[in-house]
């Protein structure tokens, strides 16, 4: 059956700045804690894109595109994706009061977070409560 | 007919990043010039990075990608593209001793010089002799 995930849920603009930047952050963060073993890989994040470089792989280029309330990503791995937020209410794991939110390529249903985890080895935006 | 430009035209590694920072130091310079008369526009370079938001566009990523000697594209009108270096000995202009070169997406031929002057009106990557 098709995925379930085929629609963005709505946000206000000043909501998607926040999910959107919280995100980015938690990817520098863990980028960071995968730097300290490993000095070949460079991090930046201004305004709004976050730039991985991570050999031999190439470079991640992640980018707020607010006119959409997107995330992009460019992978030298599987290529440009648009991600947009979804909260999903089922098969992922839901608490009283909304399900739980990941930023979704809807073309395929590809989850940003399930890619990072793939390409990247690092795990961001999993919800602090369902740990 | 198929477009003459089909093949990259090979490089050195060294020339490769040369030709790239090149290329994306002369859009940071035109940008710049841009944002003279525009407050709303960013631009950003760092480590191979280029980030630009303009308003009401979006933001436009260009990046180095070293492994396959390319500079990558996320235009927020037209999409991502991936571009090779190419020596025209054909359709452009040509000095003694080699053609001119540009950026070119292979798939269809598109110029990224000419890309670049039609969605931000900047003209770069010009032959400085050749003007």
């Amino acid at each position: 059956p098709q995925n379930v995930l085929t629609e963005p849920t709505p946000l206000e603009e000043e909501e998607y700045h926040q999910r959107a930047e919280e995100y980015l952050e938690e990817v520098v963060g863990k980028m960071e804690e995968l730097q300290e073993g490993r000095e070949d890989i460079d991090v930046e994040y201004s305004a709004g894109v976050l730039s991985i470089t991570l050999p031999p792989n190439g470079t991640y280029v992640l980018n707020k595109q607010p006119p959409n309330k997107q995330i992009w990503l460019s992978s030298p791995i599987t290529g440009p994706k648009r991600f947009d937020w979804v909260v999903a209410g089922e098969s992922m794991h839901q608490k009283e009061g909304g399900g739980v939110g990941d930023w979704v390529y809807l073309r395929d249903g590809t989850s940003l977070t399930e890619l990072l985890r793939k390409e990247l080895g690092i795990t961001v935006g999993l919800d602090p409560d369902a740990q």
